[in-house]
């Protein structure tokens, strides 16, 4: 392998020198990456991503004409930049992928069948990755190799992860080779992380965590020096894209959702300062992040699967006292604002791994206020996170049913409409059925859109179906959902199986309006 | 009150005195059950439940014609006995039911909307309890009363519970006011639990349970001694019906079981003596522990909801070295073979509340192996454990959730057909789409049927089906759900949404066949 210069950016960045030994170009990496190989990346929503290997091997397939004969199956903690798994999957490079995806192509690619995907739960898939689950087709059981983006490597050979831990800790240890891409763009992010590796049963231990801020761990990922094959220095900062700004019906939901933790506070059922927050991605949750801050609410805390800019904002507006999550995707200006004020928001900060982020142990310990935005959630307060119309995946199930099973309050939150082509209201985001379920009847508490809140904990179903119609059902298709669920309930009763009830064979009527008439409203009188 | 004289074996029960002052007969009682009260009853899969108290109220209103003028929100564990909840159902005496229930005529009140029924994970219903969650409509937020069976109570008051744990940790702290029946009929069960009670977050404490046999709480639960406004003595044993013998079909599904037990040993993916095995209720649970009876496998251990007698064989041939659960339901022969031979069992049992048993935190952390049977499982690896045809709820949701969420091995197992009325194979267990969903696909990693077991780890949902129909479906089922699968594919992939291929309009037209036709095999051709 051609040993390569190093340059001081590098050099100030990589303490031991065995390591710098290592360094090498992408180009002389590639006889690392057969047809079929199973890699793993660092990464986490776009963040933290190995950069250069990825974009060279795209290049590599481009130029030479090599689409679909260079496939492999890529594992990473879950998205990563556009500029490298979408890439790959407009040329034809991934075979299998898993548990979570964003990017165009990549979407293409699993709905016409020519990637194999599967979505799982965030904080279980670094555990089956680690139990070999994923790899027991494979002689040795173990992934040929995983690339990793370090902002820093130690003197034990040790990295220290960029802007997310993710899924990286377990690729490692699952890993045969490991390359390594120094990113000497970022600053290093040294103290930001506790890093926890994953132990097998019967010898597994608790994670004893008992306050957001609690440290259980390292500050770096160890690494077994022999299995680095090379390192690579990167250049260029994860490619995040703006933030859109909240909408009105966004800022409607946040109102909802501070009066009804104002009436929590009131009962006695949550502490003055809530619990520690969970927050999604989208619009939404950074409306209700954003209403936080307009609220009365002090010393608020995090944690969370990631950190996005209105924490920022909390954070400098003194109400927010801790976050922790495994990855902190900032937009562009965002990333400027944290890397600028790096040492006002470095001692309130700490990444942990996903399985941690997302433990299930860990999220009902704490009692975490759970939210997240639905596909589509049925008048039983059943949820779609992942498949539109039953079948067309959109990004994978992330860490929603990680948070929404575990947490104190699980909360689904969405508008209670979309538009449709032909239609501002086509679709209705409450429905008689779930067209796919990712979160049960068992799992929510409150479903929030701009029309109201339905608090259903201790209800039965159809006290459930009643609240969650005539609360968070835009007024177009309460009539509509009342019709069927009466329907239903008239129907079941008198056959005595109306615990649930359902017009079975016509459950997803107000699906099919859609599809045929291009609006659920024009379903067919139930 | 009037003061009632104790007998001797109730004596010997008792050894704190001020208890023995609060002796009552259960008419002493009834000034606290009016109408509307929200009542806590000890027990869990029908032992461990109040006999005295439950019964008399049931006689009492029979006798004055009270049916539908005394009813109540009963909150128990899981199920009760049936001469108590199934007795109140029958005289229309239970308003709201949770979490869980057993017994012909509370089904049939729960579906002909008698009763508001709601079901929910059994590790979660304690904490939703302690939140207030179910008690959040009633001015002091607590339960008026709480009826709880023990087999002792100390000196400092606190009392030894019976065969279950349940939930009774919970709904003492919860509960107003507590009467205490004391069993004089059982042995004392004193060493055979380790207690927990229920801190609130953000004050909640890991449970340091690293190996089945640890323990972290104490022998008996604690009782405010003002709340109690009454001892009763309870003077016959749980009511549990004698198990049925394994058949042929269930011998097979153990027999798949066991050979890829075998096979991840081999392929060091678990130990020599396994995992610490969780089984469900019933005949094909009853069948896989009575094959690892004949199996090679040694030193095992149990983490489980509930020890059946099955799980006596194990330990009396030498090969279980450790059982817990929250329960032990033993068939009225296994009880005598239980209590005869207590010595030699006492050592190698212990019970805890179900928070504990079904916590995903413990489940997780041993590693467990979780088998479960459910109504019907799809081609997805979804699966269906409460509601027949969407609607119509059988027991509830259990501790099915709790384990097959969190365990490593996710296991449903299931006959590949059950009997419709006029056919013996009128009803397939693998169906297109279940028409209620319990259990995602991103829970289960295996599915059994007696024509074999479906290993969908790692695979996407189109490689699932694929294994799903091949090795599972009953061969009169096979070709229909191939052609279901094969159509919806190639829809779907045409449409580039065909993640999850379905006919999302036709996905229950086996459901209708055996509605309309008597059998699912008459289902119209896709």
């Amino acid at each position: 392998m051609a040993s390569r210069v190093a340059s001081a950016a590098l050099k100030a960045r990589v303490h031991r020198p065995s390591m710098l030994n290592k360094l090498c170009q992408p180009e002389d990496l590639l006889h690392h990456f057969p047809n079929g190989s199973y890699i793993g990346w660092s990464g986490f929503t776009g963040v933290g991503y190995p950069k250069k290997i990825p974009v060279f091997l795209a290049d590599h397939v481009e130029k030479n004409n090599l689409q679909g004969q260079l496939k492999y199956s890529l594992f990473v903690g879950a998205s990563s930049g556009a500029e490298t798994e979408n890439r790959w999957a407009a040329l034809d490079m991934i075979e299998r992928r898993s548990p979570h995806q964003v990017g165009k192509d990549i979407a293409k690619g699993i709905n016409e069948g020519r990637i194999n995907f599967f979505d799982k739960h965030l904080s279980m898939f670094p555990v089956d990755l680690v139990y070999g689950y994923y790899t027991k087709d494979k002689p040795n059981g173990k992934l040929d190799v995983a690339v990793v983006e370090a902002s820093e490597i130690k003197e034990d050979g040790s990295i220290v992860p960029g802007a997310s831990v993710g899924a990286t800790p377990e690729l490692i240890q699952m890993a045969d080779k490991i390359i390594i891409e120094v990113n000497t763009s970022l600053p290093s992010f040294d103290g930001l992380h506790d890093i926890t590796m994953t132990d097998l049963p019967p010898r597994r231990k608790p994670y004893l965590i008992t306050q957001v801020e609690d440290r259980i761990g390292t500050n770096s990922i160890p690494i077994d020096p022999e299995k680095v094959v090379g390192i690579v220095e990167s250049d260029y900062q994860d490619q995040t894209s703006p933030n859109t700004p909240a909408d009105e019906g966004s800022q409607q939901i946040a109102s909802h959702l501070i009066e009804f933790f104002e009436h929590e506070v009131k009962h006695g059922r949550l502490p003055k300062n809530l619990l520690p927050l969970q927050s999604g991605i989208g619009n939404i949750a950074n409306a209700v992040i954003g209403g936080l801050d307009n609220s009365n609410f002090r010393n608020l805390k995090v944690w969370t699967e990631v950190i996005q800019d209105t924490f920022l904002d909390l954070f400098d507006s003194g109400r927010l006292d801790f976050a922790t999550a495994t990855s902190v995707r900032f937009s562009p200006d965002g990333f400027k604002r944290f890397y600028k004020n790096w040492e006002s928001y470095k001692d309130k900060l700490l990444l942990r791994s996903q399985q941690v982020s997302n433990s299930p142990e860990i999220i009902r310990r704490l009692g975490v206020i759970g939210m997240n935005t639905p596909v589509e959630v049925d008048i039983y307060a059943h949820a779609n996170s992942t498949c539109v119309m039953g079948s067309r995946m959109l990004n994978g199930l992330g860490g929603s049913a990680d948070f929404l099973r575990n947490a104190k309050y699980s909360i689904m939150h969405t508008p209670s409409t979309r538009p449709s082509k032909t239609d501002p209201h086509g679709v209705s985001c409450i429905v008689p059925m779930c067209t796919h379920i990712d979160q049960t009847e068992h799992d929510l508490d409150i479903v929030v859109t701009e029309a109201g809140l339905a608090d259903v904990r201790g209800l039965a179903p159809r006290e459930r179906a009643r609240v969650i119609i005539d609360k968070c059902a835009h007024d177009v298709y309460k009539p509509i959902l009342k019709a069927y669920f009466e329907k239903a309930e008239f129907e079941c009763l008198r056959k005595g199986m109306g615990h649930e009830p359902h017009l079975l064979f016509n459950s997803f009527d107000m699906h099919k309006a859609l599809l045929e008439e291009g609006s659920m409203r024009k379903v067919k009188p139930w």
